[in-house]
């Protein structure tokens, strides 16, 4: 398997976007590249640049999203790590021939026009990973 | 503050390094650059190469290690977030200065001769940040 080409993103579960937005932009010196809504997340999220990669604050718009279980059952801090690929219906379709537990066994729609899946974390040892693959002709940044 | 020049590492906390490397390396496709044991955090680290940055995974080698009391209280998974800057020294005393809660006031000795220091987590709603200055002069990749 060809290596993913970079960490797309972190993204981090918060309560509030305006509360913790400060320690970001302010104390960490990152810029705040723009908030997106995914309604069928249920999620407010805001975009910070580091390098190549992005940290994702994800804000839950409602008890029904999975940052709002994932806060109620853990409390905030990183949900899930997202990696930059060029093939995610591929790879989503080899790690089940070789019985890695997904979460998504077909991309899916993501923010940014990415299509995206996500392994379950008992593959990694708990740790939750995104596959992304952005559209090659379309620029993702904000 | 500028910001950080990108993401260094994102370090992971697992029981053992040789049940949970298969996964990275064949799984994922990631390329392991090499391991290390730091004495001092009793530790022994994995290093996989992704973009300009790498994930960490580290195994306890001991009781006494801060990765194994972590696995104890909360299980495997992501331990840290590494951001690679140029003036460790001068951001934890302004961080200090401002208020911002920190484990290192001033830095100390990490992997590949980096400077490091780490934010308290509850400046960061919960996640862990390392900030580390690597010599400008040294070449820190395996």
């Amino acid at each position: 398997m060809k290596a993913p080409n970079k960490i797309a993103h972190i993204g981090i579960a918060v309560k509030s976007l305006d509360q913790v937005l400060p320690f970001y932009t302010e104390q960490l010196g990152l810029t705040l590249l723009g908030t997106e809504e995914v309604a069928s997340e249920q999620v407010k999220v805001a975009f910070l640049g580091i390098g190549e990669s992005r940290i994702e604050l994800l804000e839950p718009l409602s008890e029904a999203s999975p940052i709002a279980t994932f806060i109620e059952k853990k409390g905030e801090g990183i949900h899930h790590i997202a990696l930059d690929v060029d093939d995610v219906e591929v790879r989503l379709t080899t790690l089940k021939e070789k019985g890695v537990p997904l979460i998504n066994e077909k991309p899916k729609d993501g923010a940014h026009h990415a299509q995206i899946g996500f392994l379950h974390p008992k593959a990694a040892n708990g740790v939750l990973y995104e596959l992304c693959q952005y559209p090659k002709t379309a620029d993702h940044e904000e």
